[in-house]
């Protein structure tokens, strides 16, 4: 397979071309060598990315792929004049804008919005904490605070997703493990009986679940592939009886299987 | 200032159309309302959507906003035709792609890899479990595999650096707090020392520490400003002394921190 470097070159972190120019090149049959280059903010940096971007044509025989996501004018212009394919993702997208919204763009340097005057930054933060702070059943104090409450056997995928959610979308995610007394009582922890509408399972192949145990505790009882199928139908079965939403973790990611919760349990969060 | 609907429509989770819409609307000085509709990847639901934004349309007497990313051919004529501004990023990058690269694009649904199968993303979920174990110095053990260690005073930010920084890199971040022992020693927790090279401070100006430290124990001689002062001139003066890199987090939110810290000590993490 032909391989190819792709830059991604910002004045800010470069996370919006990276995200952008990564999902369109998992479009194509290539292989990619991924660079960021983020804060290319004045001349001499534009032009010290633009000799790198030569070199690296020169090197492999092939013009470099560049998404670029520049504001700053002079540094705008000097990284378009590379030796690339350049794919100037807000330019092409702010004219359009313009006529529709009848306003002008600011096409200004320094678009970082000042994160200690930001709601919604805070909102992320004290998110993270909350959901620091109930990560796998450690704490039942303020349940009734939390917008998610994940249930499932543990190594589901409880606490990487309950961190995303607070992360990116700010939700206060909490997590429960299920364990073999709740599997003998028949009934989800008690302290999450108030809460069963904000409740949502994560299971996993059992397979896939002795796999992943296997890499913490090789060889254990709690990692054999009879016990994770035990396990496995006993917190089905639970989730089935309470009427837990649920969905499996085993081929998903957690952006995946975020999305997916918000969009059932939580659709107000899509919206803001 | 004039509002509008943004809608981000997708057959995937619609992250990436997200990300790339609010960077690009943060150049225009309007309020926006924004609408994420993952998963649209049935002429049924693209239908649905396209209704939903020709009623909020009508409603607000505005035309919406739409940016898409959805591959499937069907679902894609059909978001199209919402009587909307659509901002189509995907096909309007793919032709210069397909003609740079001599290969046409897979315009294929489905374009989630499975994760159980991916290294990248086992890593990941790897760098999680590690920065969840060594958050604030709770263990010393493994630290020879850390990427990089936090360092600063309680609140200055290390946690949520240090998970955005194992969620989304897949850095295995370990912090450590710097406590008033560290002070009256004058010298990195001993721990550190073989690691100097992997460690990064963090500072915050006082009143915004002091402001933090209020919200969690407010009136507490912790929260004061005065020993806020004291603590962040300790810190600083500590990591200067042994040649520790910092910057100040209070205004930066936890993206460019991380892409900061990486550019300056894991400059090889930016390209993969």
């Amino acid at each position: 397979m032909a391989q190819r470097t792709v830059f991604y070159v910002s004045d800010g972190t470069g996370i919006t071309a990276e995200t952008f120019g990564n999902s369109i090149l998992a479009q194509f049959a290539i292989s990619v060598r991924h660079v960021r280059r983020p804060f290319i903010d004045t001349p001499d940096k534009a032009h010290q990315v633009v000799r790198e971007i030569a070199e690296t044509g020169e090197r492999e025989g092939r013009k470099p792929i560049v998404f670029i996501t520049v504001i700053e004018p002079e540094a705008h212009r000097i990284v378009c004049s590379a030796p690339a394919l350049v794919m100037d993702m807000f330019r092409t997208f702010v004219e359009p804008l313009e006529d529709e919204l009848g306003i002008t763009s600011n096409h200004r340097v320094g678009r970082f919005s000042d994160v200690s005057k930001s709601q919604e930054y805070s909102d992320r933060i004290e998110a993270i904490n909350f959901t620091l702070a109930h990560d796998d059943g450690q704490s039942s104090k303020n349940l009734a605070e939390a917008d998610v409450i994940l249930v499932g056997v543990s190594r589901s995928g409880k606490t990487p997703t309950s961190l995303y959610l607070a992360m990116q979308h700010g939700v206060k995610a909490a997590n429960y493990p299920l364990i073999p007394e709740d599997f003998d009582r028949g009934h989800l922890p008690p302290a999450l009986k108030p809460y069963k509408s904000k409740c949502f399972g994560l299971t996993i192949a059992p397979d896939r679940l002795s796999e992943i145990r296997n890499e913490r505790r090789p060889n254990s009882r709690y990692a054999s592939l009879e016990n994770c199928r035990a396990e496995v139908a006993q917190a089905e079965q639970m989730m089935r009886r309470d009427g837990i939403a649920w969905l499996s973790s085993t081929h998903k990611s957690i952006e995946e299987i975020a999305t997916t919760i918000l969009r059932d349990i939580r659709p107000d969060r899509l919206v803001y």
